[in-house]
């Protein structure tokens, strides 16, 4: 039905017949003329009819916009002050021979080339909003992504091998989503919320290197930059370690900016062990981009007698730190410092001591803050020394619990750095690495894993059992631009270290059989050493797109209003089939 | 930890030093030598550890099958005499240096290279099952079909967009596997059949040409060639016709034929309209390896006075047709014939009409069977003339409503020819085009869509509303050696026609609202002209592969067995699990 796409219609086929079809995204009469820009998913192309073709003309006065139509004509050279240098077809129109509607279109609820339309709106509309330049742009950026990763991955001997949907349901997983089994009354499968144990297996089964593009599921509430089913880009490889691994994903990255957006990363990736990434970020996914850094001061305030600080200081969980904002005492009002006191609070932590730096030569005279009374000269002088402040800066302190601290200033340290404009360069990936086999669960008094209960410790089986505390896990996180893009580790691999590791996070044997039972009998016969990792490859795809949430690269999202998305939003099902299913509604009470 | 693959190591690295890793295929000890068959994906290799490196015999003498190595030696040629011809590493071993076990494993419940393992052992042990070398070259072999058909679509501009796995339940779509929704009590998501609507949806947004590898479901019982989740290689276009597709799919399929198998398929594949497919074979599926057809006879029997042919010719919807057994009068036996008369009765035919030709040439004497004196003279030469039969052949009769003559005679066809050894050549794709927009269903006494309800008829609206039974579909399925590998359709583009189509389906304006009402809005904001296909890629790597079984050609298929695959089995989940998902179990009466 075309020659060519719309989009594509340039210079070189001055002269040439070419039959285009596309959407109507503008009309205008002009001097007894008909101009349309026709549209398709390359771009636009203005086609002109005049009144000497009678019946195209006729047509075409029949056409609105979104109509979508199938033009003949010969291509020409604009008039001379009528280019349109923004256009690949800039420089030519199409002067049309026949025009045929092949379908109507009601009024669109707003035009293509709009863009502040309610989300509501482009969702209800999902079809329309779609056709729209800029979320076509987002979508075959993410379809040449997911297309770099499988090319990398096929030259890399990587086997794309598909696992299952319908999985086992371990009775604690109460956020998987549940299906009903019709065959196995009572009986419920899980969608996987990771093909985890399936990507061991196969390095069990001896694929050496797997990777696959999988739908994940996690039955959470919504936010901007999660939906309950997600894309992930899973890898699992045999006989590799860390360093192998890390290496092949951090190349695959740099190559897929490389082609993808025409950007280099860094070779290599810089690679922060996870105390080192809190201590001078309080964050294990550091936006490198910001150019300041927590200053460590818990032993300086060991010995003073402001309490806020020495309690924080010689508390066995404790940590006291500062953030020097350079300029912020001239940049940040006393309003701004009570927002941040407010936005810290969030965190848990309960204030935001501030010191404005105004002359340092002055000495305590020159610092203006409430607490500068209660802290004695040694003190000032090393916060001073360490934060290596000067007049016109700003130094916050966090002093509590060191997971408030690092919680409240690592994320403190983000807001202040886009509030005042600081990021500096477009990407800054790194390998956040060492982190801790396992985290304490004060709520629920007992060790988790921070990881995964799969996580290889670094060190043998007495590291864990004797002081799970220190032992440090071989997992590794990509981190891009202050966002977890993938994350992974060696996994263990031998049934006495999976057994000890579960008995430390209190999974006792008849437990781990009924929930990793066909694991646990796996590792038994001869399964290698492997390891891997996931992308989340709609937060990638966002950052690399520069969209707001996850939900613009995704064709059709999920969203808080079900009447969004008809063909998406749960609904009420027959008797009959709840009787299939065994399964019948609670009332409500 | 490796330099190369095992199955790589070939006499192009003589005299060098390798470092393996692997499983231990065979161990044996031969002169106070020990010799290892080390085995990864790629292949075997032997190594050689003799005494004289003590501390890698000493491992080596601990070895036991399926034990996890790695291996660093030199690269020897083998002595003379002791080569295998059918190893890239035949020539050559590789005298280890030293041997280190990674990993033990227990004695496994069968060998690697076993082949005669009961299924319920294979899926108990999956990744066991997965190792031996004809597993790994099936999934290896799904992998590259897959990979050539990104390549291809990519490359003819298709753009990859995922498509939603929790979507709308439709009230009757009883065997949708149905999610519970946490957060609207009452409401279900469905796992979607196939993504149909929302491709038609992405061509209504404009993207032109869409593909998508995806899992599909069917809460339907297991069988040999059938699963309940499903891969489909999903495809979509606007401004195409059912030409242009079906030659960018034949293509695509000759391509991956010739890539991966090295296989030529014919060009153009035959294409058969389905009144000729069931005419001369009885099935839209033909085999066409299977160089019988049948005999259309019902106009020759009009005017017999043999009821059993001549009510069956006169009926409004009866068949009288023959299928010619060449050489079957001298191969099949008493027997076998009764066999067959049971195996036609599983499609409803109550009986099989036959006769044996002894002798042509002695007209009615020369003919051999119960029903040649029921017969007129005329009848016989019609029969004789028309199969073509020749001394020694045998001729299978059905005579009953068409539906039943074709079922009966068109699996009589597949099963004869199976076993005569009649099937010639290996492949026999082809297209069957043409089909019925609607089957009358007698139980539920209205027109079904022979298809799905979006297909496009050839002709008018009139043709659908005046003449149902004689609407000709813009469908098309793609048949492979009997087996239908794929399949689609010209989709209607405009709202008044697909009204007009849910009307007759029984489908009122109501119904069409709740279950489509998406669709519906979305056709009238300028839908294009559009259709596509889905090919069943389990199915077509099976037939691939040479498999029997698509369980055969996925790493994690489900079984009867639930106690097989314990990580995919339906589960009890908790009271707590149920609460949240507002649904409570129904007792078993």
């Amino acid at each position: 039905m075309r020659s060519h796409y719309c989009g594509q219609v340039s210079e070189a086929l001055l002269g040439q017949d070419v039959q285009l079809c596309g959407w109507a995204h503008r009309r205008r009469d002009h001097g007894g003329v008909i101009f349309i820009d026709l549209r398709d998913r390359e771009g636009l192309v203005q086609v002109v009819i005049d009144p000497d073709t009678a019946e195209a003309f006729a047509a075409a006065e029949r056409v609105r916009s979104e109509f979508v139509l199938r033009v003949s004509g010969r291509v020409r050279p604009r008039p001379e002050g009528t280019e349109n240098p923004n256009l690949v077809s800039g420089k030519i129109e199409v002067l049309g021979r026949a025009l045929e509607i092949l379908n109507r279109a009601e009024t669109p609820p707003f035009q293509m080339d709009e863009e502040e339309i309610s989300e509501e709106i482009r969702l209800r509309y999902r079809y329309l909003d779609l056709r729209r330049p800029v979320m076509q742009e987002r979508l075959r950026l993410r379809a040449r992504v997911i297309s770099y990763f499988r090319r990398y991955l096929d030259a890399q001997g990587f086997m794309d091998i598909e696992t299952p949907m319908l999985t086992k349901a371990t009775p604690e997983g109460a956020r998987d989503y549940l299906v009903p089994s019709r065959t196995h009354a009572g009986s419920f499968f899980a969608l996987p919320q990771s093909p985890q144990l399936f990507k061991q297996l196969l390095m069990m089964a001896g694929f050496d290197r797997y990777y696959q593009v999988v739908r994940c599921f996690r039955d959470e509430d919504l936010r901007a930059d999660r939906q309950p089913e997600f894309t992930q880009l899973d890898i699992e490889t045999s006989f590799l370690d860390e360093n192998d691994i890390t290496g092949l994903m951090e190349t695959m990255i740099r190559g897929v900016f490389a082609e993808v957006l025409g950007v280099q990363l860094p070779d290599p990736f810089p690679r922060l062990p996870y105390a080192e990434a809190m201590g001078r970020y309080g964050s294990d996914k550091p936006d490198l981009r910001i150019p300041m850094e927590l200053t460590e001061l818990t032993e300086v305030m060991k010995g003073e007698s402001f309490k806020v600080f020495s309690e924080a200081a010689n508390a066995p969980r404790g940590r006291v730190a500062a953030l020097k904002v350079p300029g912020g005492g001239e940049r940040l009002s006393r309003k701004q410092i009570d927002d941040y006191t407010a936005f810290v609070a969030r965190y848990g932590a309960r204030g935001l001591a501030y010191i404005k730096v105004n002359a340092v030569a002055q000495g305590r005279e020159g610092l203006q803050s409430p607490i500068v009374k209660n802290l004695s000269d040694a003190a000032l002088a090393a916060i001073i020394e360490r934060t290596g402040a000067v007049d016109g800066d700003l130094v916050f302190f966090g002093a509590d619990r060191r997971k408030i601290v690092d919680d409240a200033l690592g994320a403190l340290r983000l807001k202040v750095g886009q509030d005042l404009g600081l990021v500096q360069g477009d990407w800054a990936p790194l390998w956040v690495v060492d982190f801790p086999m396992f985290e304490w669960d004060e709520g629920e008094n007992r060790w988790m894993a921070m990881h995964h209960p799969f996580t290889s410790p670094r060190d043998g089986l007495e590291s864990v059992r004797d002081n799970p505390e220190a032992a440090v896990a071989r997992a590794y996180d990509m981190v891009l631009n202050g966002t977890e893009i993938g994350g992974g580790s060696i996994r263990i691999f031998r049934p006495e270290m999976q057994t000890e590791v579960f008995k430390l996070l209190g999974i006792d044997e008849e437990q781990a059989r009924a929930k990793f039972g066909f694991l646990l009998d796996a590792l038994k016969f001869g399964c290698p050493p492997h390891g891997g990792l996931a992308f989340g490859l709609d937060r990638l795809v966002m950052l690399m797109a520069g969209a707001k949430s996850i939900r613009d690269v995704m064709a059709f999202p999920k969203t808080q209003t079900a009447a969004c998305l008809l063909t998406q939003a749960p609904a009420e099902v027959t008797e009959a089939q709840l009787r299939e299913l065994n399964i019948r509604l609670r009332r409500t009470p």
